[in-house]
């Protein structure tokens, strides 16, 4: 029996709250490797959680093989074993783009709106994703000064983060997973090309279980239940890597493992 | 030798933290009453500074006055003794339209800016008129789904405020006052007509003395001296006002005293 090839690993590119990005032999190909720690307010709240990153890798790359087959292009190359990916290289754009279909979290102390409250359409917020100036909300105005996009990627990446939140909306809903908002980031390939990056997990978005009652803390599977001090997490995101499992989706395998 | 008309005040509509509303006996008029407080950090520190209420009036008068003449509707209807004002009662906007000809203050904090940065054309930033959410920041969506002013009305709203902003800007550069930047209130009256209402005083903007060096606190010349616990507030205000008389405009009295 042969051994499964390995892919070595090249140095660390950056490593983030959730994620690690590393080079490989391939210069075509990223590694990511999803980590077990959950960090809230900026990074000031930090805690292990065994299992975390695993699933979030599961559960993103069913979600990124669901865009890819909807025509929507992502950097999603292949799973490489647990809790690793391959993903194309891009240069990424410095903007936070969330989709809310409900209002939750920070929005209730900024809009006059209630708990849960329908957006319809959908609310686009842009963030300028810096770190020592937290995240800052943007305006049109704002983003301009900024010039991290012209005018015309704008509305690319907006068209863009509507889809995949209208997508990802429909595809959950159907498992009962009632997707409230959600946080992306895009970048561009060599050609220029806009695709979605980062991952989709529930780190980056709020689900409620529509098999729980509305006031149930049960009902939340996303990271709230971390920064709520709620506990269960990691239940929480295997219940929601179970259901997607549902969908049927193969996501790619490199075939390969990583060699550390 | 006859006595001063008097003009009787009717209920206080309103008390803001620097100002007090009243009907008059003529519906067509209100008074203002401009208070001698100073408050910072949304309302939670507050001082008394007497002499600040009369000079924020004859300042906020005269420029006004300088608006009118420029072909800009305002509210101001004329004065009314010492720090007290007549205005035409108006339906108001809550929005908080904000002319930034320089970075400095919040915008330090929210975007990668330099004090003092010169911002060209300036930046227009929206803020939501509300106590409890503490004024919050709007994009061009949060702004629609506020419902507050037609899309027609946003851009006469805008355009308005850059025009007042301009004029401004440069009849206190002519005095040797750098507008560094500029809050402004708007209504409409009975017909529907947009109308700049609030005041125009060094509580509502950043003046900084062109005769000071660029590093001398002595340059601050707005509410930034009691933000900054620098003292000063009343001195610095009566230095604007005095620079403003110079532009020999004659703000119209109303020729009655208000009878309490």
């Amino acid at each position: 029996m042969m051994d499964t090839p390995t892919l070595a690993l090249g140095p660390l590119l950056h490593e983030g709250k959730a994620k690690r990005l590393y080079a490989t032999a391939d210069p075509r190909l990223c590694a990511v490797e999803f980590k077990d720690t959950a960090t809230a307010s900026n990074g000031r709240h930090q805690v292990r959680l065994p299992g975390k990153g695993k699933l979030n890798c599961q559960i993103s790359s069913h979600l990124f093989t669901l865009l890819e087959q909807a025509g929507l292009p992502t950097h999603f190359r292949g799973l490489l074993g647990d809790g690793w990916m391959l993903v194309q290289p891009l240069r990424m754009i410095p903007l936070e783009v969330v989709l809310r279909n409900r209002a939750a979290g920070s929005l209730l102390r900024q809009l006059p709106t209630v708990p849960g409250q329908p957006l319809e359409p959908p609310l686009l917020d842009l963030y300028f994703k810096d770190d020592a100036l937290g995240d800052p909300f943007l305006s049109e105005a704002r983003l301009d000064r900024l010039n991290v996009v012209t005018s015309q990627e704008r509305i690319q990446l907006e068209t863009m983060a509507r889809q995949v939140n209208s997508a990802l909306h429909q595809a959950l809903g159907r498992l009962d997973l009632d997707l409230v908002d959600l946080k992306l980031e895009f970048g561009r390939d060599g050609s220029g090309r806009l695709q979605l990056a980062d991952e989709l997990s529930p780190d980056n978005c709020r689900l409620w279980d529509q098999r729980q009652s509305p006031d149930s803390p049960g009902r939340i599977l996303d990271k709230d239940r971390f920064r709520q001090g709620l506990g269960g997490l990691v239940d929480a995101y295997k219940e929601v890597s179970q259901r997607i499992q549902a969908l049927g989706l193969k996501p790619q395998h490199h075939g390969s493992r990583v060699r550390l």
